[in-house]
């Protein structure tokens, strides 16, 4: 069984999932939103989204993580302060020796509903049916749910086999 | 006295640089440039920026730090992975506990050369001459050695008054 951490960063929100994969079989572990206070320095707010991300990475023991690709097309300034969020989420899973793999927004949603055009809500209504002990998700962690279902469907077989 | 950290943040080159502040004159400490390797996945050089930021400040010890405010008019694929340095860089410079301040370049090249719209040699030539002893820096050092130089002439009275 493999323990999966999705993470959807942004520096106002970033929302984490951590699934199980048990052969075809997923189970739902936890699921959370991460809010650095808005009245921080920039700097700060970053070490605080990338210590929260730590606590989760040690309190659930996942064996790998993910992270969707971000969505770019939107203005500079947007894309700098994600990108900011990202690179603040991505050195806190690297450095607590997680692999980190990378989605395209586009594949996640593929994978979750079926069609790479989904919208938000449809993919909070699939986490919700794939995973039904989640309850009711928010849609920042429904997105981090979708990007560990996305890695555990996407998995290569290799190390599924070392994992068996 | 005060030492300042700057630093210039980039995925394949992030320069540094550490001076010295002793009421009006500056000092030149040390300087160098982190190349994280490029054949790793991102968020391992993320990481690797990271670290070895955080080597720079336990070794250096600077009381407070300053990153370039970066220009985004470029692609957003840039921008993005710009941002994810820099979000590195600062996540290494809060967690070890320094201020990091935030100065727009056109302020950068204004505090050392005396004008917004220098270029990146006349910006070189000036932290030369400004801190002789640092010899013939980088164009990536002496980014970061002009981002410290900036954050020396910026320091509130305050605070300069509280070390005094």
């Amino acid at each position: 069984m493999i323990r999966i951490l999705g993470v959807d960063p942004g520096l106002r929100h970033t929302g984490w999932g951590v699934i199980t994969m048990d052969g075809p079989r997923l189970g739902w572990v936890a699921h959370g939103v991460i809010k650095p206070d808005t009245t921080m320095d920039l700097a700060d707010r970053l070490a605080c989204l990338a210590m929260e991300l730590r606590k989760v990475v040690d309190q659930h023991t996942p064996d790998e993580s993910a992270v969707e690709e971000t969505f770019v097309n939107i203005n500079p300034k947007s894309t700098l302060l994600l990108g900011q969020a990202r690179g603040a989420a991505m050195v806190s899973l690297a450095s607590a020796g997680l692999k980190v793999h990378e989605y395209a927004t586009r594949k996640v949603k593929l994978s979750v509903v079926g069609t790479g055009g989904a919208d938000k809500d449809q993919v909070a209504f699939m986490v919700r049916r794939l995973l039904p002990r989640a309850g009711d998700v928010s849609a920042d962690a429904a997105d981090a749910l979708a990007v560990a279902i996305c890695a555990a469907h996407h998995r290569p077989v290799s190390s599924q086999r070392v994992k068996a």
